[in-house]
């Protein structure tokens, strides 16, 4: 398959992009690509391709933009239940008390989860993950953390992997039992991390090994925040992860400084995500490490607080940057990463071009899969999106809709917005 | 037809909601409606729907969230080109006159709408109009105003009138030369204004009485605001306005106040919109009147600054607030009234409940069409939205994408999500 004219293919090719380099998006004015099997197996103008492959099926992109699938590296997006009274009561000027007496808060999403089947939860993350693809997001992590005991984390994975499995998606999973102390162990959060790190973890790996084994082994992440837990915790469970050799991440800094940030840099977490109270410290570290920094702009904004992540700060000390939604049920129901892309503008004061490799090439990095996504070069997966304008900058200026007109995972269609969504 | 099942049919009746009273939301559960001849002609609970009119044709709307068309009272809907790359130099720190100079600001929009065919506008604008229509927008002020001369100004009057008999959706039109100095008479601008109070309003009343009988005559709106139209200038062109006819309208404290809030109220203004700088005097007044406030919070979001219009102090003082998206190409590309309702959650702090009857029955008062749509009420247009969510809640509380399922106008289903847009 060739797709040629584009008005601006943008490639991004070259890597994860670190520092103030952010944002080099190698466009090719009327820019064309070949796909075969699945892969990217030319790139070029299009007079050249033309002439190259003239049996090629051809999709005609005159007057749009051909760009990479975005990726978000940081969801919660499988849950049960949802919290819109919750939404309304904190509008209300209700307290976190009164919430949480009249059932809201993560606990009220854990109770949900924990009473799901295997099927409801399924049903639940497909249509969100449907969304996401429609939006034009076609790799997408997703974290564990809502089930707080060993089985209904199981129950998580198992879902989580059988998505991953089906597709046409790419999923990279996450094992987050540390996303909050589980009510049964309220008196005992050390109690808690001592079973994770001595128990669940080496089960979870032997599980991995013996159920799903075609797929990477998930992440292990920590949220590190007051309330939730401390930096010693947060080591401990670390340390025990990468013992048993799965790759880590960090929640750290969203609202409190514990140092979440520079362990993640200590332990070579794959990222350290939220980083709204990280200190210029914290921000050094992250600038000399490879562990990226993926910036939540939806959460402050969900929230309806003016505290972002410094991106501009991250860039100038040498950062990998990346944005992600945080999709989750709480702080930040929001499916796309245009919107991401638009707060980070807005909110970050990004570019439109960082914005975009924020959200592709460095994304891939922070879930560790730039070598397979995030830019369209020759022998990468062909996951594309054909947007309904002329110039990438649309994404950042326009916001609240939908750009995206058609959206390719491994060279096949997979939306397309006259068509309705697959 | 008979729409029937819905979880909440969400009927918003009652009139136009003023002060703490907004957020009456006159919810059914198990809601029906019947709809003849594309108005409401009966309304109730399903079961008694269902036995009244056995043999009508049947919409079931089981799990789903049955409200009014959402209506969009300040849009600038009509403009030719874009201002993409000036948001790209405003992020990368360019000053106001390096915009100017490469070209940006608002002239570059009314030099772009200045050179564009009819044909050209319609294309552009019909675009726009669809895809706020697929966002559940089904009436729409839409503003002159790019063209700053009489001929082109005219144009734009001419492709709204033709855009407003062609529909699905309904199109109140506002007449806006003074939105900005033209060129041609910066260093005239009271020489501008005389010409539009003595000329151009009459001249246009003519051509309406002419060309345009069908439609209601449109409202005539001034920008006041430092470097647009001083307080007199604005009172002169609106009582000239009013002297022909006409229902006025002010852009008034979007930045700076200059007394157009209280001149909206004195005048008897349809309505004063933006009010970011509203002070509390203004807010009084506007609580004694019948002025509609309109709130644009994807203005200041657009602009990533932090002031919001003062919504709940306006609410406290007993007027009529509504909410707009202020569709724009300088400071809010945003056509969907989702995300108005989303930032007045988060940015104002409207509840769900209180931004949604600001986007329906109070939106319409803004334009003077709440005797038509913006609520379910026997008698009135059938324009409803069906939502693929269970509780009106889901508005405001999710953002970023599209919660509409299917739209009609009138009693005919005008977009569904799973066929794409007509």
């Amino acid at each position: 398959m060739l797709i040629h004219s584009a008005s601006q293919l943008v490639t991004i090719s070259g890597g994860p992009q670190r520092g103030v380099d952010l944002g080099r998006l190698g466009i090719i004015p009327n820019g064309a690509m070949r796909v075969q099997d699945g892969i990217i197996a030319d790139i070029g103008i299009t007079d050249d391709l033309l002439e190259k492959y003239p049996d090629e099926p051809h999709v005609d992109a005159s007057g749009r933009v051909v760009m990479p699938g975005l990726v978000d590296p940081h969801t919660h997006v499988i849950w049960a239940g949802d919290r819109a009274a919750e939404f309304e009561l904190r509008l209300e000027g209700k307290t976190y008390l009164e919430i949480l007496a009249s059932g809201g808060g993560i606990l009220s999403t854990v109770q949900a989860t924990r009473l799901a089947s295997r099927e409801e939860l399924a049903v639940q993350t497909l249509a969100r993950l449907n969304r996401m693809l429609a939006l034009g997001t076609t790799t997408i992590e997703a974290k564990t953390g809502y089930g707080l005991s060993q089985d209904s984390e199981l129950k998580m994975i198992k879902v989580l992997v059988e998505l991953a499995r089906k597709g046409p998606w790419d999923l990279a999973i996450t094992y987050l039992p540390a996303h909050a102390i589980p009510p049964e162990y309220k008196d005992d959060a050390d109690g808690y991390c001592k079973e994770l790190a001595e128990a669940w973890l080496p089960e979870m790996k032997s599980w991995w090994q013996a159920n799903a084994a075609d797929l990477p082994l998930p992440f292990v992440d920590v949220f590190c925040e007051t309330g939730a837990f401390t930096l010693e915790q947060t080591d401990l469970i670390l340390r025990a992860a990468i013992a048993e050799g799965f790759p880590v991440k960090i929640h750290s800094d969203e609202f409190d400084n514990l140092g979440g940030t520079t362990l993640a840099v200590r332990l070579g977490a794959a990222s350290a995500d939220h980083l709204v109270a990280a200190s210029y410290r914290d921000i050094e570290a992250l600038g000399e490490s490879n562990t990226v920094a993926v910036a939540l702009p939806g959460t402050p904004f969900g929230l309806g607080t003016s505290d972002y992540a410094p991106g501009r700060a991250i860039l100038a000390a040498g950062g990998i940057l990346a944005l992600a939604s945080d999709l989750n049920p709480g702080t930040s129901w929001c499916e796309s990463m245009q919107m991401a892309i638009a707060l980070g503008c807005r909110q970050m004061k990004l570019t439109p071009s960082q914005a975009i490799a924020a959200a592709t090439i460095n994304a891939a990095a922070a879930i560790g899969k730039d070598g397979e996504v995030g830019s369209l070069e020759i022998g990468k997966q062909a996951d594309f999106l054909i947007l309904d304008v002329a110039d990438y900058r649309h994404l950042g200026y326009r916001y609240g809709g939908n750009l995206v007109a058609e959206v390719y995972k491994r060279g096949i269609q997979v939306y397309s917005a006259s068509g309705g969504s697959l």
